[in-house]
């Protein structure tokens, strides 16, 4: 996987892009160091890899594509700061390092997500200045918010994933709406048209749903030092999960379906969709 | 201030406004009551109204500040939202009812405040269509962020205000900050020239300025009956206040300079400058 994100995104060119956004807005002694810890040197940076990737399918300049893979990775970032409170999830550690509200206190942490989310439209405001790029801000706007990730998010929080049809829409909504909006972002303000974006869109949404299943199969079967959380964390909770509704079996086959049909979606991209297939089998493939 | 308000802003019709950007969007359940709560009859719609206003000053078509008002408004309601979660001012009550965090959840409220911040840049982007829409959403969203609202609320809640300066600034970015945006995202989409929005700029700083030295004014002064919260509240908390710094006589002839230096910015704007003059006299008249 680190090889195939590294064709896209180079981890330190982008933290410098990052910081270059950073340096374009005055931030109170309050928020620096939580801001820093939360947007650099962390993560894979898969959305912004994938925006690139969007961008080169379209045959567009990468460059073009900078702004949005930031503003995608700013709202990612803002996401876990706040997915971590106590109030959410209360995770304490996030990339092996304290989370920003173990770290800083609860009311900073509040803070810090929502001046990541508000400087990743800053930074799609400004650079909104052609139609291509104004239909990509659209996208990533339309797609972090509650008709996307936000949405998925609460009904996570609220428990309304009861069977398999809503537990697989929270999922759509909750990790593949931010990968749709990069893909197709990058495709977009490199010009692509309508059904290709479509196409793209269809294959984001079923990657996320897939892995999300597959996240479930793993939460049971890993052992704890591969998973690095404890094993069924999830299930333990009383959360409705895949594995809940399917069984192991039944899940992990359902998460190969997904697979199957974010594939048959592109396929007709031809050439165009080798990464795309490349980044299934290295997300199915993945053990832990 | 009533009367005033009401001849920029219809409470119902921008109500209508805001419930029409709603059903554009796709909310799951858990955060439709929230949402409507946070954000539809709720308040004086001030900085509507000064948006309106600035759209009027620059001889611009109120129907144009719609989306730019709607987006301010979803902003300053996501930010008491979060203002009220527990691990920030831990307040029950908002408008005279529970507060979302009180009736939902903090974890419903945090979502909640995201989604109408998200949902501010969904309005504000889909109506960039114009380089002066897009001056004006420019406005709006470097206001908000941490150079401005933001900025100032982690300066609060961090209590790194410890001289007169510092908390000017922090009552600046904390207050004025989306006055500011408010009013000069209605003049710039009005189609105003620089000058005058430096203007209004100037003049939206000072009066949120005056505002909060009045408030901590008040915050001493008052009975408790007339403000709707214990007495000395502030002070009590060990916070530096415009009272602890100055004193009571001190700290009112210091709002009433802030409110001078701001009608001396609009002044130039000579009859245009009228509704300015009277918002000045109304908040600086306000005793409770």
């Amino acid at each position: 996987m680190k090889e195939f994100l590294a064709r896209y995104v180079d981890a330190e060119a982008f933290d410098k892009l990052l910081s270059g956004y950073l340096r374009g807005v005055d931030i109170p002694d309050a928020l620096k160091l939580p801001i820093d810890n939360a947007l650099l040197s962390v993560g894979k940076r898969l959305r912004p890899a994938l925006c690139y990737l969007g961008s080169d399918l379209a045959g567009g300049d990468r460059r073009d594509a900078d702004p949005f893979a930031a503003a995608i990775e700013c709202i990612h970032c803002y996401s876990l700061v706040h997915d971590d409170l106590e109030c959410m999830d209360n995770d304490a550690y996030r990339h092996g390092k304290p989370a920003i509200h173990a770290q800083f206190g609860e009311d900073i942490a509040v803070l810090c997500g929502d001046a990541l989310l508000n400087l990743a439209f800053e930074i799609l405001i400004s650079d909104a200045v052609t139609p291509a790029k104004r239909r990509a801000a659209e996208i990533i706007a339309r797609k972090a918010g509650v008709s996307g990730m936000i949405g998925g998010q609460a009904a996570d929080v609220s428990g309304s994933a009861r069977d398999l049809a809503s537990l697989e829409e929270m999922y759509r909504k909750k990790t593949g709406a931010l990968l749709a909006a990069a893909l197709m972002s990058g495709a977009a303000v490199g010009g692509t048209d309508d059904l290709t974006l479509k196409r793209l869109e269809i294959y984001a949404y079923d990657i996320g749903v897939a892995y999300q299943f597959r996240d479930d199969v793993l939460d049971v079967t890993s052992t704890r030092e591969e998973l690095g959380k404890d094993i069924g964390s999830d299930s333990d909770e009383g959360k409705v999960t895949a594995v809940t509704l399917l069984g192991v079996d039944g899940a992990n086959n359902k998460a190969k379906e997904y697979f199957e049909d974010a594939l048959d979606a592109v396929a007709p991209l031809g050439e165009r969709s080798k990464p795309l297939f490349e980044l299934a089998d290295l997300l199915g493939a993945r053990t832990f």
